[in-house]
């Protein structure tokens, strides 16, 4: 196979995650070292930047300010939701992205996102290839929901779940410290794969962790869950749930849709917006109770807590980011790096490759048999699924008692 | 002075901190090798405990588990709001309160707990010293708000300021990574004192930081709150923002009651109770700046994110619980222990004593002087007295990814 000689473009897409730069960084750092690249550059706001000809020169960085990469949350390039057309039947963007491409003589393109940012990873491969355009197309895989198929797990959850886990230990003893008892309701981030809300199962080990999880993998019944908190309630005192964002009702309604005219409002994906459902759920138990309430939605905080990340998380996702460039340098093209875990009780995984097309817009989801048979707590495969995900501490650069984040020149580039 | 032998006893009151049983611990290891003590006893919810008569025997547990108390966070003792009556109108409580430490032969008492609490720890040392009932009362503060008179600053503030200010950073990189723009209003707490909330003001010397920063210390006008909003978002294309829970209009009126009209209810203290102010200032902006916004409440997890706490507050912390009990010891009562800041650029405290009729229900403003002329941002001055105390990350005891807290048996006794 010959040599291809050109341009490395990295972008970044979807919503941050502590460990996407690591990956970006992975890539980046594999790039720069390559004799096969003339030029390193990044897309500002992913494909955005590509259409807009934002680029920016990143061989004109410091390195050691680059490879703080690694400990800073939430694309450094900056990020988009922006979904293309079908080209076969609107090749608009497509042209420009390949005008941009030849223009900077971008050879090797890297998209590193969830399974949105796969199906235009995967749509822009297959054009380029229809206008015999050469140029190597991978994808670098991050989200916190960790709902991509075709890959154990995905950079980006192991730190939001050490996230959850850790913690609903504290607000589980912040919210038990009181004799007069308590119901406290956690909202996750998750719209249809409930993986993140799951992870709070792994607090404490039972002693300081949450009485009830709800996923949006089982259908959600007010009346049970009514049943369910007061169960608990009853029992010792207090009650501490954590629910999924996305749970649904048997007829798919978000029950967020219940308690929220704004849940019907949409993003370019069709995905709904949400927001609100602990402090609802919360009030809906307190008038069933005439218990204390209390609403808690973890937020931005759970995927950009860059302090708590999980230093198994960030080596795997400068992996993929490391892994991307080198199979594209060997000839590769139109794939997505993904996870593969060894059998064995020791927690092992090695990367693989697999088809762009296998993955983009699939959503995997929390298989049935890792839930209990009431649809309100986790078992043990789970556990022994997640666990390994978010061991280790990161070592990360302090100053003044704070973190030290990457800050990037962002030199922009003119292609003209 | 004659040497006082019996009984020790501690209890923790008000609401939660990350270090609250570090000082707890201070006090009850440095009990546990006094030759004056024949019994450390905990009591379960603060004075509650002492008027039900619901006392922990802590001679029993583990000193290896009792040694956790210094990474767990929330009372581990649990705790309360209960507020005494005046014991010359009502002497009832005080009467039980009497009863109960002849019973457990309690000859030292520490309370640890705000302001409200030192109200409670001075009333109950008059009463005692009324009867003539020989016992050493001491007060050990703590609060996150850092609104305690006569101290340079107090136990729990340093932790939830290292919290803030670095979750602000995080925030900020999250809320900042589109190009279609956003506002972001975070809620801190702080019912009349803008101490936490100030302390955002830290978060990445300015370049990962919020935009704006409103305190209860400085009236909060909804029209300027606009103006400075736009003029930020129309300058940078996005804005950061965080706002006290107790922000108050000139009329004093809590800004928060503009929104909802839960915020009538009040506690036992005749405190209001206040939530949900970051999305209404979002969804009031958005009204008039037609921009995405998202408002964000760190509830619980200010006061409890025990993972991110500075060990200079840890450190203090289990000294001012220490220093407690040896001035008792010595002789000394009715004092609560406080902090005083050398003079000189390094930072240097040393604890004092001060008197608990000096604190008991004062609350310590931040001095205007702090604050810009425009009332929504900190000067200079607030770093330097602030900076030094997030310093320092604290080496947790971590299983499986997750921290160690304490499990204390908590064995009840009984005095019969």
């Amino acid at each position: 196979m010959k040599e291809l000689i050109g341009a490395c473009m990295i972008g970044q897409s979807g919503g941050p995650t502590s460990v996407i730069n690591a990956s970006a960084l992975g890539c980046i750092e594999a790039a720069m070292q390559s004799p096969l690249i003339t030029k390193v550059y990044g897309a500002a706001h992913g494909i955005k930047g590509v259409l807009n000809d934002k680029i920016y020169d990143l061989t004109l960085e410091d390195p050691e300010e680059l490879a703080l990469m690694r400990y800073t949350p939430a694309s450094v390039l900056g990020t988009c939701r922006y979904k293309l057309a079908d080209w076969t039947k609107d090749d608009t963007d497509y042209k420009r992205i390949l005008e941009i491409f030849r223009a900077y003589d971008v050879r090797y393109f890297f998209y590193n996102g969830g399974n949105d940012s796969m199906d235009t990873c995967n749509k822009i491969s297959n054009y380029m290839a229809s206008q015999n355009y050469e140029c190597r197309i991978m994808g670098i895989p991050k989200t916190i929901d960790n709902d991509l198929a075709m890959t154990d797990h995905c950079p980006g959850y192991g730190s939001a779940a050490k996230y959850v886990a850790t913690t609903c230990m504290e607000v589980c003893r912040d919210a038990k410290v009181y004799d007069t008892g308590s119901i406290t309701v956690i909202e996750v981030m998750g719209r249809n794969a409930g993986w993140l809300t799951a992870s709070a199962a792994l607090a404490g080990n039972g002693t300081f962790g949450p009485d009830l999880i709800y996923l949006p993998e089982v259908p959600f019944e007010l009346d049970q869950f009514v049943a369910d908190v007061t169960k608990v309630y009853e029992s010792s005192g207090d009650a501490l749930v954590v629910v999924s964002e996305g749970i649904k009702d048997k007829n798919g309604v978000l029950v967020s849709s219940y308690f929220s005219e704004t849940s019907k409002d949409k993003d370019a994906f069709g995905h709904s917006q949400m927001g609100g459902l602990a402090s609802s759920l919360a009030n809906f138990a307190k008038a069933k109770l005439n218990a204390k309430v209390r609403g808690i939605e973890f937020s931005l905080l759970q995927r950009c807590a860059a302090h708590l990340a999980s230093s198994t998380d960030v080596e795997e996702a400068y992996l993929a980011g490391w892994t991307a460039f080198e199979a594209a340098a060997s000839g590769i093209t139109d794939k997505m790096v993904a996870f593969q875990r060894e059998a064995g009780k020791e927690y092992r995984c090695s990367t693989i490759l697999v088809d762009l097309s296998s993955v983009a817009n699939l959503e995997k989801a929390v298989p049935r048999e890792w839930i209990n048979e009431a649809g309100n707590g986790m078992l043990q495969p789970f556990i022994d699924y997640a666990l390994p995900l978010i061991q280790g501490e990161v070592d990360r650069p302090m100053v003044d008692g704070l973190p030290r984040f990457a800050k990037l020149k962002r030199v922009l580039t003119r292609s003209e």
